[in-house]
This record gives structure tokens, sequence and C-alpha cells, in this order.
């Protein structure tokens, strides 16, 4: 490992795990960089789901080793969106498309400190397909930075105020309750909001209270918990989620089957008013 | 790796791999003990299914290299369930919640010597989520013990003979058939059940003998093969399965979607007696 | 990790990722070169699908590090059917049943130019299960091969040309068009064809034509583009896939499902002629 900058590339994608997309980028990855640990965040990010991709990287990277971090979800593959590497205030390369995917995760890990084009054919393939940059650009370009490359190699320095930026759903605050997203829904069927725990306490809801809780046509009254057996098996609670957000769950069941809910549901959560609203 | 007592953390989990959870995990991991190798048993266990992850994680067990083993099926996470890490007699450690989960893999490697709980914070997260110990403690305890932290320094010491047991179900031999139960359902469609092959063979049944089955309200009756392809494309088959149970299997087909069974279905096998029953 | 003759181990099969067997594989491995690395291609070939499998193998190995390559799609497990190691030009050694997963490959890697069988009890597990050879005779043999023993020792040697091999399906060039088959279909529903961008440019197709495209009753016309975003979201495009293949996508879109294919769904692809045909 001597010579190595970095010992980790932390890698996520919408590649899936059924076709070889993910095994092939870490077969070029480690054909470059033999001693490189490569660890996927995940790659079920929903196709071409930018927005979900940004959002799971920048919870994911506080917990990965400082080092690169691979992303790509990429409904730009091949066109004028540029490839970059984005150096974040803790000393990470953030690698991917520039279409805002990256963005949020340099924030998390302190802001983006400096922006380098990927052009240099010397380290990406020679022959790149239009198609699939995952393998072609973004994976050798990890590899090398994580090597030891120079930065400045890859190609021309980009002002970093000049990336691509999303613009995330805010939840609206409105008669003491939140008007808010549906911005994950987990394998258990939680259904993660883009509510934060603190706003929530501010708005003067706390563990314990009951919520009155407004979702895809469903009305219903929920204990605000600390977790899921806060409530009895099949009953729902809201919860803060371990990245600090507000929660709808069902206890040992699937919120999201319960209430019909998915990605991108309209939510209203308040503190529950005696003698109704 | 020097001054590491394990090289190897096996990992098991209801997690599944659409989310991030596993990928956190290793990120954890390996912020923590950089060298150690992460083996994926399967992330793949119904979601909360403690007595699946209890059977699948038994099986793989002796066929990980002997060091931790974490597994973290936990709907009773952010309760008063307690973590721990639980020693067995071929030296590894076992890490995960208080539940039953641990317990047969424990067995299956000579039994329990050990138990801590887990609760020094100097181990674990600072301020560890309500819903997520698997990121939180589970995976930073596991690290600990894999870079040779002292187990004592986990916690205090629980009895082994106080930790949560599963009651396994038991198959019961009336008139010559085995009542029993699909234990499992793979890829394949494959429909493993709970009969191990020798009692079979005590009660009777050997390769080559047609068996008689009954199978949620299906009968019929197949040869006890040697392996899949004993039978045409497309026959059903009874064999020993990879870990010395009967299954009931197609030959290249899908069983449970042939006899619509799945985890839990009440499953009848004996030999069949020419003349009827 | 002096001694290895190999790093690396890929490893592809139709084992899927809900159950243990991928897992339980990689321990097996690790136990005995603990120092391999094992890249997983990918373990989502349809269950039993040999002509799939050796097509995203052969696809793949030209990524992954020179090494040993593991796969394992096979029906005729614990049958009569051979586990083999064939070496190919450039080193490697392809690890497998003999039912024709490894040679397209072999092909791609240089050409077979030597075989074993894997018959040594010594170098696989002692007792082997008739239905999961993955565990018990190829990874044991795969891990030994990566560490250096003599590839003599795995057993007798077959002659290249003996092995089975499998019938490609061609595509058919009749009247202009092509007749021929969706030959993979990847997790954003792209329909990969067995057409090459080659002899699709000498029967005179070129980017920025337009394209008749018959499949599964549908009959529309697509421009032949550079890449997905060569057409408006939604639009039906024509692109050269990354392994230089034509494949019918739709740009932000599930060509799959807008055209009801599936694996092995005929197409006809040719240049639309004004005035129609």
């Amino acid at each position: 490992m001597s010579g190595y900058r970095y010992r980790a590339i932390s890698f996520l994608s919408d590649f899936g795990l059924v076709d070889e997309f993910v095994g092939v980028c870490h077969g070029v990855i480690l054909r470059i960089a033999p001693d490189v640990r490569v660890i996927d965040i995940c790659h079920g990010i929903r196709p071409q789901n930018i927005g979900e991709g940004a959002t799971v990287l920048a919870q994911a990277v506080p917990y990965m080793p400082t080092g690169v971090h691979l992303a790509v979800v990429d409904p730009g593959v091949g066109s004028s969106r540029l490839p970059i590497a984005v150096q974040a205030a803790d000393g990470s390369w953030l690698v991917g498309p520039d279409n805002g995917l990256l963005m949020p995760a340099a924030a998390r890990l302190g802001g983006a400190t400096a922006c380098r084009k990927i052009e240099n054919p010397a380290l990406t393939s020679v022959n790149p397909s239009r198609t699939f940059h995952g393998r072609d650009i973004f994976a050798p370009a990890a590899a090398h930075l994580a090597l030891g490359v120079d930065p400045g190699e890859l190609g021309d320095e980009l002002t970093v105020g000049g990336l691509v930026t999303l613009k995330a759903p805010v939840p609206r605050l409105h008669d003491g309750h939140f008007h808010a997203a549906v911005t994950h829904v987990d394998r258990y069927g939680n259904l993660c909001t883009n509510i934060a725990a603190s706003p929530a306490a501010e708005a003067g809801m706390c563990v314990g209270m009951l919520l009155d809780v407004g979702l895809e046509g469903h009305r219903c009254v929920a204990p605000y918990g600390e977790t899921f057996a806060s409530v009895a098996p099949g009953e729902p609670v809201v919860t803060e989620d371990s990245h600090g957000l507000l929660a709808l769950c069902v206890n040992q069941g699937n919120a999201a089957e319960r209430f019909g809910a998915s990605l991108g549901s309209k939510v209203l959560i308040g503190p529950a008013i005696s003698g109704g609203r």
C-alpha cells in the first residue's frame, strides 16, 4: 500500500446488482490500484434518480473512510455534461458526473474546495464508450486518485461555483403542521421525510406526543416514539431516523404498503390537537 | 495486519442491498479496522425474521474464517433488548442483538462459552441512534473485537444460560410420515424442510425410493434423488440439500411456484406405499 | 501475499444475493487463501441460464485482473457433467462446470490452452454435497489455484477440443434488415441485441440515421444515436452499447416495459426507408 494516497474508494450508483456493471467497475479499479478497498455504499438508487442518489450519498459519506467517493447516477452519460472530480474540505475526492449528484455530499464533508474536469485519456479508458462512463471514465479516474496521481493531471480546473446543483425540496411549516415529502422509502417500508428532528422540536413536537399525520388520503394519529418498538407490533409510529429526520413507520410492519405511499408522496405532520381541527 | 486478533468479520442481516445500510456498516468497520476483511454472508433475510436469520447464520458460520460474526435482524432495536457479544468454543465471537439470532450459530461452533453486554461508549458510537444499532453499536463493537480489544472492555459479563433462545420447529414423525415445515425457500424456489437426512434414513427413506409428498393441498409422488438432475427437467424430486436437510425441488424449475408454497408451509413426507393409503 | 500466483478471483453465478450461497463461497475461498481479493462480477444471471451466464462472463473478463475467474451456472450439478479448470492464453484460469459456460470467456481471453478435470479431494471438500458444487468443489479449487497449487494436481488433463460448447444465436441479415434476438435486458430495461455495430455499419447503418425497428408486434422508427440523451426523454433510440452491440433503449425510460420485450425476444432492425416497405 506504500505510495497510495487513499486506502479506500466508496462507491454508489443506480446500476443495481443484477447486471455486471458494478463488478466490472470493481475490476477496472483493481487492475489499476490492486490494493485499494472498494466499499459498496449501495447500488439500489432508482434508475436515473439523481436526487435520491445525492441524498443517500450525502448521508453515507460521513461513515466512510476519508478517500475517494465514486458516484454514478448519470442519465446524461455521453452528452455534454462533464465528468468531474470534486475535492471536499476533509481531503476526500468525489468523482462522478456534473449533474448535482456530488454536491450535497461535498457539503456534508465541509464543502467543495476544488474541482477538476476529467479529460486526460491517460487516466481513463483510451476509447471510452458513450454509454458506460462508470467503467470507462469514473472508475479509472477514482483508482488513479487513490493511487496518488496529481489531481491536476485529470484535466482543467473548474470553478466550484459553476457546478450544477440540485434544488432540494424544503418542508413548509403552516399552521403548526409541516407540509413535507417522502424523500426515501427503505427496505422495511419506512417512510423517511425531509423534516429534521430539530425544527420539529422548535415547532413543539417532542417524543411522547401524539402526532397528526396526513398521507395519500389517509389521516391518522400516531405517537412520536423513540423507536419502532415504542408501539405495539402493527401500529404506526413517527420516529427520528438514523439521520435525524422524521420517519413514519409501522412496528414490525411496512408503512409504505399500509399507507400506499412512495418516494415523493406528500406528507403532513403536526401535533394532534384534542378537539380536532 | 499485525496486532489484529481476527482478519475477517462475516456479516448477515435483513438490511437488503437496495438501501445504504450494509455499505454504511462496512464503512464504519473499515474506519476502525482498515485491514479487516468483511464477508457478506447475506442480507436478504426477510425483514425482522429472526428465525430465518438464525437458521441461515448457523448454516453459514462453519464455512467462514474463525473471527467475528456480525448479525443484525433486530425488530427490537432501541428497546430494552440487549446488544451482546457471545464467544463460541471455536474462538469466534458472535455480535448482535439478544433475541435468539446468534444462539444456533454459537451451538454450531461448539457452544457459547462467554457473553458480554455491549455498553462501552468508547467502543461504539458516542450518540447511538435508537433505530440503527447495526451502524452505531454492533459494527463498531465487531471492528474493535477484530482489532484485538479485550472483550471484557465491551461491558458487563452476562450468563450464557440467561440469553434469549428461539423455539425451532421440530418435525413430528407419525405413521411413517414426517409432518414438517418449509424452513427456507431459496432463489431457485427449492423448498428446504427441517427434516434431516439421517432421521429420514432411520425412518426408512433412502435415495432411489419413491416418496409421498403433501404440500399446500397438493399430493404427489416424487423420487428421493441424489441431485436435481436425477429426474427429467420439470419433474419434482426430493434431495438432500447442501446442509443435510430434505428439500423438495423441481429440476430446472421452481418448486415454490409449482406447489404454491412459501416459508412456513406445512409439508408431509414419507415413503410412497404401493396400494395407496 | 508472497507465494500467491494470483491476487484476485472474479466470481459470477446465478446464485442471487438473497440467499447465503455467494457469501459461503467467499468464506470458503478466504479460509484457504486469506489474502486473495474476490470480485463479484454479478450473481443475477437468470437461474440455470447458461447462455446468459456465458455472455456476461465473456463481456466482463477483459475488465478483470488476470487471475482466476470462477463461474457457476450449473443445472447439471451432481450429474455426470465434469467440474473443470480451463487455462486461457492470457494466463488466467476459468473454473466451473463443463457445460459451455466458460468457453466464450476463454475465447475472449485469447483462447483455451489447457484444461484439467477437478477431482483431487485434497483440493476440494472431502465430502462434497451433490447439490452445491460452488461451495464444495469450484470455490476451493479456485482458491487453491490462486494460492499457487500446481494445476496438474487438480486432476486429469482434458482435451480442450472435447469440452462442451454452446450454440450462440447468430443474427441473420435479410433484405437489409437484421433478424436478431434480445440477448440481455439490463436493469434500466435496455434491450441489448446480438447485432454488433461493425456488421451493422457494413449493412449501411450509421449514427444519425433513422432505423426501422420491429419487436413483439411493435413497429417503430428510432434514430441511431450516440447515446441515450441523443433523443428527448421518453423517446426510443438505438445505440451502440458498451460492448459494441446494438441496443434498443428509451432515454430515461424502460424499453423492455415500453415494448413488452424480454430476454429471447426476436427483434428486426434495419434502415428506415422513406416511402415504406
